[in-house]
């Protein structure tokens, strides 16, 4: 049986304890690598496709760019060196030799120009539109690859940060500055919608100060979500990269009047860390809650007694039962395991299925089912005419999920005038407050040493001399929301 | 316009100036790699999706392994680490350092243990069974899982031979040999019936030799197919691996009697090679041909003079046909460019639509469409009251296309009882040729050199005394089939 760790007791444990324990994940040989499980796989897919299809019809095309990226790509745009020079996996050979079954390199098998694991795709995608992109015709040109990545972190953890990790990055070409600023808004809906809607999970948007920003990016656009922690999660980025990337690699079109004009670029990503964000905003000390529009198992069918008197009948009723749900497009799970009724009701209630129905002698003389929310943990009964509700209780469950998770977010997000307030409200626990910042590098830096909070984004500028920096006391230039995150 | 060189000219740079004109893919910077583009990933997202779904109806689940596998994993499996030793792509360091903006390997992080860019997993996956099979209840285990390998090849092609190619590859446990076996058996049927009832491409199946056998495999059940030029291309394999990668790395269950047993392994592969066999199969001097059930695009409509003197009501005409079409699940697309309609059926022909519809004012007056099929040239009328004719037509086409690669390949097979024979056949022009074979990797070596031709795989296993290997006339021990190989 699952054994987690209490919220309360240490967040940090109870976080690997749900992981490891409902099989959604494990730890790979290399040091920070991850093998999705099967449980943790389906859940992967399940936001795949939901995004995919956002994706798709907004106009999008899936491609897919190679792993290995000349060394000499990124050196071409400045910032992006820096952001990812030192966390990247060099390939130096092409081959092993074998010794009496023992393998080294072969030193005859050096390449001649290192080659670099992508850890995004910016400069080999860049460097193919430059043989695309010629003509106004050519765009834009908006394409999106699901691919695996790979930045050598030091500190990682299961989902949050691995050394390996899957995501989708989109890249797009555009003729003019607003569209690609608009494309960039248009990304940041989307993950909006996909956060809300499907993941329950509530969000706060805005853009990100210049220490925070994309390595490359003119703006970063950030989706940060709170977690129970009340820490915060940079959940998803949409970066507008005005021409850094179209310049270093010498893209240009010619418009209708055969003028020849810089290319705009943006780029935007989600990944599997999304699922560490789930489990960080809904997961309980059962274990994990999973919005019912995204869950593998949406109901799971527990037959209580199921060699009793009548067998055949009782079995036939369980499957009429799970037929009616998967003929409503419902994705179910009979368990007819060996357990105990009571260890199957705590299995998928670690699993956070979101719906289980119990049927037992009294169900099945009754005609009716028992249903126990993972939720709210409610129970009640329901008639076996009345199935066709079970999809508006699922979809009131995907609903109070994401209001107490909005409410959990707003309880803990403050406002602060004076830096006094700001840390005493920090030093009672974590929490999300919003103040004013005068802008500067220089102030972001001391309030990260002094509280460890930092930026999480920009919510407004400030055009009102009236508002000042809480730090500085200079002039505020933009409203933005603090925290300490992942 | 696309420029293609005719099959009869150059079968070789037909099949590059197919893919390229078409946009496919195209070439990475890093040599041997390929960037498929989204006509091509389109397609590949199509086959995915089939096969995916079969995968999981015969009860598989979809995981994720890392891409990174320790050098010392490779060394564990004698015969594997002698297929995979040469082609490796290994990663030795993890950082780069910038001087100036030019980057250099940091001599500081070389790695204490290179790492492997995965060839395949099954080390890697049978290093995590280890941990997750100790009891009978933990088997079967049955698991695919889809991602990008690399094979540094030092003759690349696109699709056929790429040093990164994405695939599927199942990985799975059993108890037993028999149920090993039957896996293997099944999912040679799940590969058949892919190939056959959506690529429209007819198979031959049967064992490999032991020279042509997967490196670490007990037996290779393989898929192959005839190209148009008559060269065999083996588009997918599926491995008994026995006990080898169990005992490897050490895995054993305890039955219900708490006996300590083996563990029985299977793994098997289709990849992005199977769209060159696509390419090669059905293509023609005009371009592509893709089979209904998996092309991105079964029907392109093309008006024709859209700007005559009902512009209104013509665009609703077409728009009526198009949204009949889309609620029959038809995939669509309407052609509105400036292009003629010369370039229009020209383009949407290379590019191997299966269908197109042409709209006219003689269409739009008389209230039908005129259609031209891509496999036959076939042109006919239909009345607007018959589109859902339209699906049975597709279904034709998928059947014609299949018919049509089977009777080639039937044509082109032939038998040979004796050497002489055998490398008459061949000297007339590629071919398949059955023959009678006495099992030793000598023959199989001689008969290449001479001949050029491979075992493509066993047909038949011989107990005949009769019947005598057509090179060593000693006795024979199987029916194979000989052809030059991709």
């Amino acid at each position: 049986m699952a054994k987690i760790t209490k919220q309360s007791e240490n967040f940090s444990k109870w976080y690997t304890d749900v992981i490891l324990e409902n099989d959604l994940a494990d730890y790979g040989p290399v040091k920070g690598t991850m093998v999705v499980k099967p449980y943790g796989f389906a859940l992967w897919s399940n936001i795949k496709k939901i995004l995919n299809r956002m994706i798709e019809d907004s106009g999008h095309e899936n491609a897919y760019f190679p792993l290995f990226i000349p060394k000499s790509f990124l050196e071409k745009e400045a910032k992006h060196v820096e952001g990812f020079a030192k966390e990247c996996a060099v390939v130096t050979h092409s081959k092993l030799v074998s010794n009496e079954g023992s393998l080294t390199v072969d030193p005859d098998s050096k390449l001649e120009e290192e080659i670099i694991v992508r850890p995004t795709s910016e400069t080999i995608i860049w460097h193919m539109f430059k043989k695309w992109i010629t003509s106004y015709r050519d765009l834009p040109l908006k394409i999106n690859q699901w691919a695996n990545v790979v930045r050598w972190e030091m500190r990682t953890r299961l989902f949050l940060r691995t050394s390996e990790f899957l995501w989708q990055e989109g890249h797009t070409a555009h003729a003019t500055k607003e569209e690609a600023m608009e494309e960039t808004l248009k990304i940041v809906d989307i993950y909006k919608s996909l956060f809300e809607d499907y993941l329950a999970i509530p969000t706060i948007i805005g853009r990100k100060s210049n220490l925070e920003r994309f390595a490359g990016a003119d703006e970063t656009f950030s989706i940060e979500t709170m977690m129970k922690d009340k820490k915060a999660l940079q959940a998803g980025t949409s970066h507008y990269l005005g021409t850094n990337f179209g310049s270093a690699f010498d893209v240009k079109f010619q418009n209708k009047e055969n003028k020849e004009l810089p290319v705009y670029a943006t780029s935007w990503g989600v990944s599997t860390r999304m699922i560490g964000a789930l489990i960080m905003v809904h997961g309980d000390d059962m274990g994990l809650r999973i919005p019912p529009r995204i869950a593998p198992i949406q109901v799971v069918i527990v037959p209580i007694n199921p060699k009793n008197d009548n067998p055949k009948e009782f079995a036939s009723f369980i499957k009429k039962v799970n037929k009616t749900l998967s003929d409503n497009h419902i994705r179910t799970k009979i368990d007819i395991s060996e357990n105990s009724p009571g260890f199957k009701f705590n299995h998928w209630e670690s699993k956070g299925v979101p719906l289980r129905i119990e049927i037992g002698m009294k169900e099945f003389n009754e005609g009716l089912i028992t249903i126990s929310r993972r939720d709210s943990k409610d129970k009640s009964q329901l008639n076996l005419d009345s199935l066709d509700k079970l999809s508006g209780i699922l979809d009131d469950i995907q609903n109070n999920m994401f209001e107490n998770a909005k409410n959990f977010m707003n309880d803990n997000l403050f406002e602060s005038n004076s830096f006094e307030d700001f840390q005493e409200k920090l030093s009672k626990g974590n929490c999300f407050i919003k103040a004013y910042w005068d802008g500067s590098d220089e102030t972001e830096l001391q309030i990260k040493e002094k509280t460890k909070a930092t930026i999480r984004c920009i919510l407004e500028d400030v055009n009102d001399s009236s508002k000042h920096c809480i730090f500085s006391k200079n002039a505020a230039k933009h409203l933005v929301v603090f925290a300490k995150a992942y």
